[in-house]
C-alpha cells in the first residue's frame, strides 16, 4: 500500500499493522479475521472492547443490557467462525461514580449472557478512572469443523450470499438485545460447507465489503432478494428520518447477523435453516446493486472507528 | 462475607463477584488468581487493562513505553505463574486526535515486546474515542510444570517469604521500563517447588496480602532482611518526599517483582537464582514487620481500584 494513499482509518490502520506481524503469528487463521487462533492449539480466540458513548450509553441503558451487550457481540465473532465459545475473560474500567451493586449487575449480566451460551465467566480484571466506562471482553472457541474455523478469505465467484437475518435500523434496540447466531453460525459450518462467514457489526455493506477484499472477488446484491432481508426496523427508522429503509439495511452497523458464501447446491439446506439469499459472488471487486437490468455500485460505508470511526481482528 | 460489612473495593468486588460464577469455571486455578485456566485445556489466560492518566501519561510517556507496559504486565502475570506466553491479543480505544503513525507505534512496540518474549500479537480491536486511551491486552500462556501452574493459595507456615528483586519506587521509570519475570518465574515453577507465587502489581503488603489470604496464613517480614530488598529509587524518592524508604518498598505499586513462598530446604537454590529472602510465613493472619523482638502490623495498603482504588483475576 503506497504511504501516499490517503489513511483510509481502521482497515489503513490493521493493513499496516499486519505487517509488522510474524507472517505465521496466526496458523489457522489469518490476521484480520473475526478470530485469530491460539499457536499451536485447534483453540480461537478473540477480543471486543464497547466504550460507553459509542457503543452505548450508561445514562440510557440499563447496566444488565449493557453487559449482555459486551458479551453477545464476542458470542457473534464466534458465531462467525463457526465456533463453539468455551469461557471468556472481561476487563473493565468503571467510572469512579459507578457502585459496587451497578458493577455487579454490570458483570452478572456478563456472566449470565455467557452461561447461556455455554461460556463462563472465568476471570478479568477491574479498574476504575474519571472517564467513562470501558468493558472489554476476551473469548476462547473451538471449532469442531474437520476443514477448520470459517474463514472470511474463502468466497469464490459463483457461490451465493446469504443473511442469516434482516437487517437494518438496530439502533432501535437490537444492537443491544440481539441472538447472537452462535448455534446457526455452528450448523452453517457443519452442515453447510460455507465457502466464508462475517458478522455484520459494522453494516451490511462493509462487512461484505470486508470479506470481498479477504476473498478477492465482489458481490451483485439482487434488489429484489435483499428487499425481502430489509428488517421492519429499519423501515420504522426510514419514516422518522427520510433515509431510505434500504440505506439502512445496507449501512447501519450492530445486526449482528452473519453473512455467509455458500456454493449453489446449498440453495435448498440453507433455506432449511431459515437463511436469506441476497445476491451472488462475483469476479468483478465491490459490492453492486442490481435492479433489472440497472446495476449500481454500493460504497462500503457504514461504522468504522479512526476515520475517524472499531475495528475487530481476532 | 456479610453484607454489613462496608464495601473494601475491588476486592470486595471480586469476592461479590466470584459467588455469581459457577464453582468450576475455571479448573486448574481457582477464580482470583493473577490467571485462568480455559476450561477443558491447558492453557491459561490473563487479560490486563491499562488507562491513560491512570497507567501512564500520553502527555508524557513516549507511544513505545505505553505499548511496551501493556505488554509486560500482562507478561507478568504469566512470570507469576511460571507459565510460557504464547500469544496476545490488543484491544484499544484510542483518542480521536491520536495519528494513524501513533497506533502504529503504539501497536508496533506491544508487539515488539510480546516477540522479546516468543509472544506474538495475533489479533485484537480498534476503536477510537474522544475520551482518553484504554489498551486492554489479552494473553495465553501454557505451563509444562507437572504439577500445573503455581497459584497464590499454596504458601504455609514455616515456607520462606521471597522476592525476584528489590521494590519500591518504580513511579521514578521502572513501572516503564520493567523486565517481566518469566524467564525467572519459569525457573521457579520448575527448581524450586514454590507453594505460591503473584506479581507486585499493587505493592509489596497488598499483594503479599492477597497471596495470605489466599492461603490461609500470614508472614512476618524481617526488618533486616527487607532493608536488602529496598530499590535505590525508593530510597531516592524518600529523598524527595520524605516517606519513608521502607514505606516505598512496602506499599507502591508497580514493582512487577515475584513473591515467591518456598519451602525451607530451597534456600540455596533460591539464592543462586538470586532472589532475596525477606521473611517467613506463619499461621497467624496478616502481615507482620518484625524488628528484633519488636513486631507491627503492616497495613495491606497499595493501589486500589474500586475503593475508589484495579484487580487482576485471570
Amino acid at each position: 500500500m503506497p504511504e501516499s494513499r490517503p489513511a483510509r482509518g481502521e482497515r489503513e490502520l490493521l493493513r499496516r499493522l499486519s505487517r509488522l506481524l510474524p507472517p505465521a503469528a496466526s496458523e489457522s487463521v489469518p490476521f484480520g479475521d473475526d478470530m485469530a487462533g491460539v499457536p499451536g492449539t485447534d483453540l480461537l480466540w478473540t477480543t471486543d472492547m464497547l466504550m460507553d458513548g459509542i457503543d452505548f450509553d450508561s445514562r440510557v441503558h440499563g447496566w444488565a443490557a449493557i453487559g449482555r451487550k459486551a458479551m453477545a457481540v464476542n458470542l457473534s465473532d464466534c458465531a462467525a467462525m463457526g465456533a463453539t465459545p468455551v469461557a471468556a475473560l472481561a476487563a473493565v474500567a468503571l467510572n469512579d461514580s459507578t457502585t459496587m451493586d451497578d458493577a455487579l449487575e454490570l458483570l452478572a449480566a456478563v456472566q449470565a449472557c455467557g452461561a447461556e451460551f455455554g461460556c463462563p465467566l472465568v476471570g478479568g480484571d477491574t479498574n476504575s478512572w474519571s472517564a467513562p466506562l470501558v468493558i472489554s471482553i476476551s473469548m476462547a472457541a473451538r471449532c469442531e469443523r474437520p476443514s477448520g474455523p470459517v474463514r472470511r478469505d474463502g468466497a469464490r465467484p459463483g457461490d451465493r450470499v446469504w443473511l442469516t437475518g434482516r437487517v437494518g435500523g438496530s439502533i432501535l434496540g437490537r444492537h443491544l438485545t440481539f441472538t447472537p447466531r452462535v448455534e446457526l453460525g455452528r450448523r452453517i459450518g457443519r452442515e453447510l460447507n460455507p465457502h466464508a462467514m462475517i458478522d455484520i457489526s459494522d453494516g451490511l455493506a462493509l462487512d461484505l465489503d470486508r470479506l470481498l477484499e479477504a476473498s478477492g472477488c465482489g458481490a451483485v446484491l439482487e434488489g429484489e432478494c435483499l428487499a425481502a432481508a430489509i428488517h421492519p426496523d429499519a423501515v420504522e427508522l426510514s419514516r422518522r428520518d427520510g433515509r431510505s429503509a434500504l440505506e439502512h439495511a445496507l449501512h447501519d452497523g450492530e445486526d449482528f447477523e452473519l453473512i455467509a458464501a455458500l456454493p449453489p447446491d446449498s440453495d435448498a439446506a440453507a433455506r432449511g435453516l431459515g437463511l436469506i439469499p441476497i445476491g451472488r459472488f462475483v469476479s468483478k471487486a465491490g459490492v453492486w446493486l442490481e435492479n433489472g437490468a440497472a446495476r449500481r455500485r454500493v460504497a462500503p460505508r457504514g461504522w468504522e472507528h479512526f476515520t475517524g470511526g472499531g475495528g475487530d481482528c481476532g
